[in-house]
């Protein structure tokens, strides 16, 4: 199956629709710059939709999980059938993520790439299987080739639906007891940082918690390190069936020309391993908040991205990038439909 | 008229409401505490609206506008003209704030207490004309003790036509050339602060201009500073008339039990002036942003307010409090609406 699809070319940014909704945004009745990252937001907007006014109508949430080998080394405040509990919870409204969704209007899918309880058969959950979970990569890699190439066209698959229903914003969301462990070791691996820097609490893990799980990405990264400088075998090394599947999300999303929204910590892990395989995908990123999960700082700056909360939450599913959508959208609506200083009869200060 | 009414106690908030929605966030399916500053605001908002679930549907926005006499010292970038302009855009539904109210689905109202054109009568505008402005407060006070009573009172009357239409959450904006000089001065005098930390460039000062207002706020200062201690008249001695009138709102709303979404730099010196005057009506008070004047960040930090967003904005007009609300609302909703580990059979983890 192996033609690399990840690596096309990403589709390019409408400079001329930028161009315009600068403009655009200078006629507007308000003090040049008073909408902050607002202003910037809908003219990036025009560019990555084509269109002087960018509408966020039809929205998108993806959520990927999938269950995590290395929480055999008690790594993780929760037990490991919760990863399958919240599927049922997605799909039957109870959780977070099912209650903004609905809120929001968008179209909720919810992936199981694989779990421990293969068994699991949910109505309204695509269940793909990939495993009972990934491998414990302290004694191995978390997956096979095989696995992360599934995991990869998963995410595409599901962005090529999202398109086919018209969205236009995507956000991936994640659900994996012991995923924090996974993000923060792929993270250091790739932006070879001392483990400390960024690895935290995740769900609930106290300060005991949080050393031991140091721990346990330094052994990772003892076994796995020499492979540090290729970011695809290290996404098989040290990741997730549910953030590999996010990465080909969001360079599936690059390529289609659908804008991304990314979540928290995770999720940032996934948009980095996107980035360094095919850096042209960073364009089409906005990053809704961050997060409470200490390394997601470091993250973000390493990104380079500004992004739009900070309320400190740390519950993943997509809640946070959930969050930050009225925002895009008021931003959209007010670049769209504010008066210009002509239109208004307002004087403008004098150039 | 003097009865002092704004010195009447506040409405007390519902213990038991905070107690059982304290203790619903406890049972939602999410790790403890993993909403952040969402959680808390969901359970502050049962309290004041004396509800385990509270909701927010039910939006009211005031502007208040007015002209400043201190503009003739030369401290804004804008001509004096543009307030009434401004008047006539937020009642067509062209400004920033009345975009915003449509998609919020608000009430909008729309209050002139005196701008430097006393023959402006616009339809959908309720013109109270106090004054042509307030007096150049370099020379004397800006207001009298009757134009400011009367400016409080229509803050307060506005409040009770808001609960009379069934508000259950209100925001004041303001519009005023020349109002964040009047409301650095304000803030200098109550919080007994050097002026270079309370002085900005407002709406787009450049460096020269900033300095100037320092020294004009300087001036100001020198000659009010004896009434310091005194809040009611530094108010009505630096004030303005909108700003008077958002004291008048803010005290009307905590006496009466409708919470308050305090706006940027000028309606959080309004607040700060309400807190001094009647300081239980802090608990009435959310913060929607911190915005980019500069002195904000000090004047929160005075009241002990963690704002929800920091976009860089300082339009005024309520508008950062309006990007707010879709956060409270979506706070409510996952309250509300979330199944608890019981509900949703799903494990919480070990206590």
């Amino acid at each position: 199956m192996t033609d690399f699809w990840w690596l096309n070319p990403c589709k390019a940014v409408d400079a001329e629709a930028v161009a315009q909704a600068n403009a655009r945004q200078q006629q507007l009745t308000k003090p040049a710059g008073s909408l902050g990252q607002l202003e910037n937001l809908a003219v990036r907007l025009a560019g990555l939709q084509g269109r002087v006014k960018p509408s966020l109508e039809q929205l998108w949430i993806t959520i990927f999980a999938g269950d995590h080998g290395v929480v055999a080394e008690g790594v993780s405040a929760y037990p490991q059938e919760v990863t399958g509990q919240m599927l049922h919870n997605f799909v039957s409204g109870g959780a977070a993520i099912s209650v903004l969704a609905r809120q929001l209007r968008a179209q909720l899918e919810v992936i199981d790439l694989g779990t421990v309880n293969p068994a699991l058969d949910l109505p309204g959950v695509r269940h793909l299987r990939l495993g009972a979970g990934t491998a414990n990569f302290v004694q191995g890699p978390a997956m096979t080739a095989s696995q992360g190439e599934q995991a990869l066209q998963a995410g595409r698959d599901s962005v090529l639906r999202a398109i086919e229903a018209g969205a236009q914003l995507f956000i991936g969301g994640e659900m994996g007891i012991g995923n924090t462990t996974a993000a923060s070791a792929l993270a250091c691996a790739l932006l070879d940082c001392p483990v400390a820097h960024l690895t935290g609490p995740g769900t609930g893990l106290n300060a005991a918690g949080v050393s031991h799980k140091a721990q346990v990405i330094e052994r990772a990264l003892a076994v796995h390190g020499a492979q540090r400088g290729d970011p695809l075998q290290t996404l098989f090394n040290l990741g997730g069936f549910e953030i590999a599947a996010l990465v080909g999300a969001y360079l599936a999303c690059a390529q289609q020309g659908l804008p991304i929204l990314v979540d928290g910590f995770i999720c940032s892990v996934a948009a980095l391993v996107a980035v360094r395989l095919n850096p042209a995908s960073r364009e089409w990123m906005l990053f809704g908040h961050r997060g409470a999960e200490p390394g997601h700082r470091h993250l973000l700056e390493s990104l380079q991205a500004t992004p739009l909360l900070d309320l400190g939450l740390r519950l993943g599913e997509g809640s946070g990038a959930a969050l930050a959508v009225p925002l895009l959208r008021l931003a959209c609506d007010l670049h769209g439909q504010m008066a210009t200083f002509a239109e208004a009869a307002v004087a403008d200060r004098p150039a």
